[in-house]
């Protein structure tokens, strides 16, 4: 498969995906839904990558939905093109933001948003499971849904009170403003602004601080458990979890290289592949109950 | 019915709700508690009503609960005027603040805390479950419970450490401490800190921001989804929940004019009400295994 | 039992636990763990503490586990000196630092960290479960485990986003970065960093401000109900706790002298005992279903 609507590139350890419509401000369609989660795959499966980042082409990050269908975009019925296929959920098409938005929360690599330009409707939501969302300081954000008639998708009433507060994620929400990057970083929405040309470099020191430093089936763990953790009952439940996986991984070569490297102050060369080496005990996210990924 | 503890008032699209009894800087009573019931079930019910803001008349907002009944205040056998009627859960009167707190959770219109003077006990503790609360230079806060005797009530051990971190929200309970309103924006209980004349402008500047800008169909439902979804078990529910909502939106219309009026750059007008055109797909919370509402 | 790793002191109402292998970096072994727990056993049965600090002796906090095994320090099978006990949950041996943080949690006296020096590792998971962190200025954290082949343990993956939120979460865990307090206050891991001859004298001052002004059954019941409300599925579930325990202590001596000192603009004088007077209505955690405490 090759891909139209992203483009998808691994270098040093690094994996870019990069939304690409630019004469369309990277709108999202059905076709680049399904690309995205194909890329999150070839990502996961390559053991050459290490972390993911995630931006846009040209001035804008994603401007949300195509809306080449005008006041029909949002109709089932009438937008073939919005919807694709026949994936339910509970007698429903399921949103496809939310088709993304899962196979991130998923991924066994970190995901790193380099929010180049506006990020509106979609094109936020879409980055709420990413780990770390860095922006230029020309990029704006809007949770546009409630004036375009709809709702906040792609789980977003999961991720955004969990992300910046559920106070700031009303007021987003029930406004539908569209804000500044100083608005998204006051916010806690981004953890960083910076100027157009230092972002990318920033989103890639980031990316090489984890290659460079971390055994990859380590980091791969830790990102189930931080995001399924989230979601567990109770810290009872993190703790049968984590006893698995000190038991499996303590007892494994990362294990002795991490402490072994540290101990002699040397660069650690860990052994193990995500592909191959990843224990069973590695929890997947709790209630997922519909048979769907 | 007509209101004796409060008043409530419509303009321009926004009901105020004003906590009126002056000459006790607003103490919370029996009777308040059912006034301010019935007043968010009339602003859910009434079309005109696109936010609501809640503030206090005098120089508080409120004092909590009036200490009239002095050491028997919180005795249920001594104090009628603060328990009132039968209601019961789980063979306990229910906690007066608590009924409050769970209608405002539910309320269909987003709801603007404006907090012109002290809040204090159940005086904070009912503004937990507003979207947005902003504060006057002269507010002071205190969740003062524990130098009561008492406990964090109205419902404020699942609010309070989701709005501010569990580590703010202890040391404040802890403490008893009574803080200003700069302490207050520090620990991101409230959003801003304004002048005294600056308070209801700001409060009504994004009540009108809401109701100019946005479909109440989908700021009701939007509400629901985000609090709902802070309280649901992982992304998989809000995902169910969205593609039911984008499924039924999608095609009505509200929808239409959102992106219609957006492509012709012109405002919207959206035709639908809450009171007549809510999807059943509108979640409501979760939980409620009592019977109470 | 006397204490061979830690110190235990009791003085004006709060209790000192002092990480004490000052040789070793306050280093984390099987002893001090089955210490720390007796620990806070001993706070908790002690009417005489209101409050408990935690400190390490010398220049660190506590370096986490001691690496004295290498390589093996992690394998179950060779580190017996690690791992201790036949303790195991679901199969597996248990996390030594599970079993810390679990009962950190569930303590009955508010716990606030004074963390003087590096807190890496266990060294800095082990305070997420308590209500306050002060940091000195010299104190240095990392949640290492990516860079040692392991994982986030220590139940962090359910305490560390609810603390700090999830982006900061995932990008401490996923580079394994040691960072300094500057850090650690920015992103909200500590509330405080001051001068190190000023960080005992902060812990003990909010320590005072607790004993000399709240009731010690309150601040039980209520240090219970917002961290397993933090746990709970909806503010129904924190409602039915509230009216239940409003009803139990608004009877109770405490409430009566909390109101009645208020009214009376004296000090209170609590008679009750958390021993003796702890109502059945404070909440355990929920969801612990696994049999181990």
């Amino acid at each position: 498969m090759s891909f139209t609507e992203i483009e998808y590139d691994v270098a040093d350890g690094v994996a870019t995906i990069t939304l690409n419509r630019p004469e369309r401000l990277n709108a999202f369609t059905y076709v680049m839904r399904g690309e995205l989660i194909e890329a999150f795959d070839r990502a996961d499966a390559d053991d050459g990558v290490r972390a993911v980042v995630v931006t846009g082409k040209g001035r804008a990050f994603c401007a949300g939905a195509d809306l080449g269908g005008g006041g029909d975009t949002f109709n089932h019925r009438r937008s073939e093109e919005m919807f694709g296929g026949a994936d339910t959920v509970d007698g429903s098409p399921r949103d496809g933001g939310g088709t993304v938005v899962l196979r991130i929360a998923r991924s066994l690599k970190p995901v790193i948003g380099a929010i180049n330009g506006p990020a509106v409707g979609v094109g936020v939501t879409m980055t709420l499971p990413m780990d770390v969302r860095l922006a230029s300081d020309t990029a704006r954000f809007g949770f546009v849904f409630a004036r375009r008639g709809i709702v906040t998708e792609a789980a977003s009433s999961w991720f955004l009170p969990r992300v910046v507060g559920i106070s700031q994620a009303m007021e987003w929400a029930a406004t539908g403003r569209v804000f500044p990057a100083s608005e998204a970083l006051e916010g806690r929405l981004v953890s960083k602004v910076l100027a157009p040309d230092e972002l990318l470099p920033a989103a890639y020191a980031l990316a090489r601080e984890i290659a460079g430093n971390t055994s990859a089936v380590s980091v791969a763990a830790i990102r189930r458990l931080m995001w399924a953790g989230l979601s567990a009952d109770s810290p009872w439940e993190a703790h049968r979890a984590d006893s698995k996986l000190m038991h499996a991984l303590g007892a494994a070569p990362d294990a002795a290289e991490g402490v072994t490297s540290f101990l002699e102050k040397r660069p650690a060369k860990f052994p193990m592949k995500v592909s191959t080496d990843l224990p069973d005990a590695v929890p997947d996210w709790p209630a997922n109950p519909y048979g769907i990924s």
